[in-house]
């Protein structure tokens, strides 16, 4: 295979908890996991929103881990009653979930004489057969289990322990974009735009409508591996553009 | 069955877009479905994003109306090549896509003379026994074909087309929550907290922490349909952190 045939890698988010499903919570991890993976050439290809029920997470994650390269879960991993990732993971794979001798010594010196108590000491249960993942935020870790990362829900320890996951992925080829603006209705250029990508099927091209008070605004982006490609793609939509009479703008993804 | 017995309904809500899943824009849609359904008393117990490929929208979209009394869709109607939401729903129901005359008659006066071209009018598409949804902001419409709603990805159209969605909803019981805020690691009350779950179980007792400058704080939110429940429940938690000398303060959701 050229390197261009090689498959790049997939990933699936899980997002869990509550609190993002009842619009308690805007999550914001989605968006930080799929630019740290993008940077890998890895694309993110779903992601799920699940609560805090542990067969719902085991199932959910089940599908997804079968599904892609990688699975992220984000939450449910702290020391309380409702954290309960760790042992739909220990379900999920079919292993026990015990105390993990390294999670505890990294623990126990966080607290006073008395204070590591049994609540506290449920982050350092860990599924059989799992490797942890370094917090250099607040300690308690996250863990990889095969082809999945499980990570805390809070979005600085989150992005914290993606620094430690980043040296064990396998890379793919970067996807390569470029951005067109215009201020126009997107239902003015959606022929041109379509027989552009007809014409340039080694890139996927998206239209991103906007309303703001001066009026309508789209912008089209144009996104492949390949950046030869995404240049004449793009190229080829500013010459549309302009032939119907519309200036536009690259911007800065 | 006593009002209590009777089940609430159940949404899923299906976010399409590449642009959401590669980080490129931060949905907002469900926070704001979650919110409005939860005026009606229904409850939002999953969500999922996919890609703008017909096979996959299709596929999530037929496991979800199968699960959830009601399943929300946002983004892919608008007239551009990669707006291929309604094709998708059309394959999932297995009935064909066709110009739907009261939409065609929507969105035609919109138009100058000889601008209402191929790919405007594809937002007049809608698959056979749908009805429309209306849109007061830019016209054209979502629509309803069973227990699916496929409404508009651009925030403030998909906000527009669920004020017409309300009415045709069933109403649950709505649940009531409660949250209080101490300025404490979750760890420290995690037994008590476990214990007040256990003595409470019409409630769900969902704990959030946060870490500012000042030190970390946690969120305790109590949920539940009856309204006695979770201020039982919300009290016992108040006396068990005074117990422990731990200030707290209710605040308003």
């Amino acid at each position: 295979m050229t390197e261009e045939d090689v498959p790049s890698p997939t990933a699936a988010v899980l997002l869990i908890g509550d609190e993002l499903l009842s619009g308690r919570t805007q999550d914001s991890n989605l968006a930080y996991i799929a630019k740290f993976l993008a940077t890998y050439g890895i694309d993110v290809c779903e992601a799920r929103m699940v609560r805090d029920r542990e067969e719902e997470i085991a199932a959910a994650l089940n599908v997804l881990r079968q599904h892609y390269t990688y699975v992220f879960t984000t939450g449910g991993i702290g020391p309380t009653h409702d954290d309960i990732t760790t042992d739909a993971v220990g379900r999920a794979f079919g292993v026990p979930v015990d105390y993990h001798p390294e999670a505890l010594a990294l623990l126990a010196p966080r607290y006073k004489p008395g204070e590591f108590n049994d609540m506290r000491r449920r982050m350092a249960r860990i599924p059989e057969g799992a490797t942890l993942i370094r917090n250099s935020v607040s300690t308690a870790p996250g863990f990889q289990i095969a082809n999945v990362f499980v990570l805390a829900g809070v979005p600085m320890i989150m992005r914290a322990m993606l620094e430690d996951v980043g040296p064990r992925l396998a890379r793919g080829r970067v996807v390569i974009s470029q951005t067109i603006s215009a201020q126009i209705g997107e239902g003015r250029i959606a022929g041109a735009l379509a027989q552009v990508q007809r014409e340039h099927p080694a890139v996927i091209i998206g239209s991103y409508p906007a309303f703001a008070e001066s009026g309508p605004r789209v912008q089209l982006v144009v996104r492949g591996r390949a950046g030869e490609a995404v240049e004449r793609a793009t190229s080829a939509i500013e010459a549309a553009l302009r032939q119907d009479g519309i200036s536009s703008t690259r911007i800065r993804d």
